[in-house]
């Protein structure tokens, strides 16, 4: 801060915080918009006039409230007029969602990946960019998307996106914002980020994490990654690349062997592989489906699926320790498969909690699954790339529409 | 913000700002603080004439330069009249320092723990009381005390400073802030930190890790700590426990036994004891010129030391490949008996790391050595103490002036 901000800024500052209560708690009267951001009426006035003016939000009638007497009208976000696009290159499936101001789903497709040829971004990029295509020739004439995030499963550079590794598509070293963007032309960026660090965003704005400043969100699929939230902010580390859970070693001389290269790393001990093989599966089954049916095996009294089911949480519960033992959170939230494996592991993982965490920092832990079940990744890239226009609404739609009207 | 800071919020602003600079990085010319400060000269001119008449900083010709002409006056901390008290309760002794404005070690004082008594809060804040005193006694008449901060080695509350655990000393949930207080009778808040963080604190400040924003910082005693500095802050977590390194579970099922109850600590395999049990040491000896004794012997030839400090180095590049992976930071810094332990074992701990860290993360990982060797906690102590009239520098001064004319 070399001197204070300019009426404008404290201005656009505002109008992000106002912008940002209505995105993420729905409809708001006036009154209560005034107590929340500590600002008198005729100062809330002016801003809802500007983001109504900007198309961002609307004044209504509430639903019906059951009360008598003339209710107050409701400031609303213009879901259906401002939307982002969301994309997840998930480890079965691509999916793509339009999402609306306020998180609303407004229309999404998804496919399996591209047989044969994973490996090559730009068919990927053709594919995603077909539904994007689709979706907006849907989207009322008015509407206008203010940004585009999408998820991957692996190491992200942080802030330029760069897909340094994705283990399951092979992808080095690649920049698929680019590849995607090229493909799209839309007039916003698209951002790239890590899947958990996604799910932690969107479990901390809309899901089981809201009110927690210090969380980490553990997503199996595959593998295990962590998305960890502290003091509110997402932690990236230097290059963007932390969170790297699944790659730490818990069993390294009599570990199983991990695709990375070492041994007992998390995700080889507690991972989708660890559990199916523990559980005598083939092979031949994977995925999500593949982990919820030795669930279920276990329900209902196989003796086999059950013990797999317990090492693994044996695992997951050393793992869990480690975690909070190091971040001291006030909230652990498993999701992808992490939700099966623990609601048939709960009794593992908690004893092992017990044993390997400091009882300081277990004290108040508390331990959830995942409230946004199998949309959290994508509902945390539509988070990511709503980040702009929530923090300076009225410069990023100004952006936007004059890189609109440069287009040749 | 709901609304923007006051010209004379932005003034104390300024004025925190241009003090750590001379705290930080020693006397400044006017010229090079309006550089860097990104302020005129005339703003400068007024700053500066604020701290002087506060006593924070004065005006004098520099060091001779070797260069012709007339120097240009620098402004420098007033070191001789504004510091603060930094205690260290370690693991071997008592330590307490005046430490003045810009870092300077104006006095010290240290003892072995009392006799008998290391679970009595009461004693050893009176011992230290004694110490204070004997200091400022001695310190210059118009020399002001403007923060006192105790370094503990043990799990400690924030923002409070309860002394949730220490092991060494067997407190448990104790308020050696309040016991110290009240024998001090300074008018400066008692801060209460743990050993680990505030190295962290002291190298990122004044040691080798000037200059990054993300790093860890390892401490090596009886046990193993961390401190994490993530974009510039040390991470704290929900009740101020995070970076408990040393209870990560690295070999949960054939591991030593830990301290903490739980088995195959990063601890328990890589600490102190680990080493001097390898080193075939019969336990009588312990503490850093224990551990300095079987690097020593390894350095000379004695193969039980060597391979002690190999088994050791295995265990610790494990340990830092995985909060490697999870911090993703730029530097890793070993304090305490870790520097030796690493300079022993360099080759281990850099092979584990290649082994077990994640290409990305480790490719400009750099490792490296405390740079302010044994006073590192006592420095960060002293950092934590001074935060406040970095901060706000005129407020502070006034508070403690106004509780010093109320005292009775």
């Amino acid at each position: 801060m070399k001197a204070g901000p300019s009426q404008e800024e404290v201005r656009q500052h505002n109008l992000g915080a106002l912008l940002r209560l209505v995105h993420f708690d729905g409809p708001t009267s006036r009154a209560v918009l005034a107590t929340r951001l500590g600002l008198n009426r005729s100062t809330i006035l002016g801003l809802v006039g500007d983001l109504t003016a900007a198309g961002l939000v609307r004044e209504e009638l509430p639903q019906e409230t059951g009360r008598a007497g003339r209710p107050s009208l409701v400031v609303r976000p213009e879901s259906t007029r401002v939307h982002v696009l969301a994309v997840d290159l998930g480890v079965e499936r691509l999916a793509a969602a339009l999402i609306g101001l306020g998180g609303v789903f407004l229309d999404r497709r998804e496919c399996p990946w591209p047989d044969g040829h994973p490996e090559d971004p730009a068919r990927v990029a053709a594919v995603l960019a077909g539904f994007a295509r689709e979706m907006l020739a849907r989207a009322p004439a008015d509407s206008s998307c203010v940004g585009v995030a999408v998820a991957v499963r692996g190491i992200v550079r942080h802030p330029d996106g760069l897909v340094s590794l994705t283990p399951n598509m092979g992808w080095k070293g690649v920049d698929f914002a680019g590849a995607f963007a090229d493909r799209l032309g839309l007039d916003v960026p698209v951002l790239v980020a890590n899947e958990a660090n996604l799910g932690a965003l969107a479990e901390h704005r809309r899901g089981i994490g809201r009110g927690s400043q210090n969380l980490v969100y553990l997503h199996g699929e595959i593998g295990i990654g962590a998305g960890v939230i502290i003091d509110g902010e997402l932690l990236r580390g230097e290059r963007g690349y932390a969170g790297e859970v699944g790659h730490m070693t818990v069993n390294p001389y009599r570990g199983r062997p991990c695709g990375c290269g070492a041994r007992g790393c998390l995700e080889a001990e507690a991972g989708e592989r660890a559990l199916l093989e523990a559980a005598g599966r083939d092979g031949r089954l994977t995925g999500a489906d593949a982990v919820r049916s030795v669930v279920t095996a276990a329900d209902r009294g196989d003796v086999t699926a059950r013990e797999a089911l317990h090492r693994v949480g044996d695992w997951l519960g050393i793992g869990i320790a480690n975690v909070v033992n190091l971040f001291d959170p006030d909230l652990v939230i498993l999701g992808g498969t992490l939700r099966d494996v623990f609601l048939g592991s709960a009794a593992q993982v908690r004893s092992q909690i017990n044993t390997n965490a400091l009882a300081a920092v277990r004290e108040k832990l508390r331990l959830r699954v995942s409230e946004l079940g199998d949309d959290t990744v994508l509902i945390g890239a539509a988070e990511l790339a709503f980040a702009e226009v929530l923090t300076r609404p009225l410069e990023t739609l100004t952006r936007i529409s004059e890189q609109r009207q440069a287009r040749p």
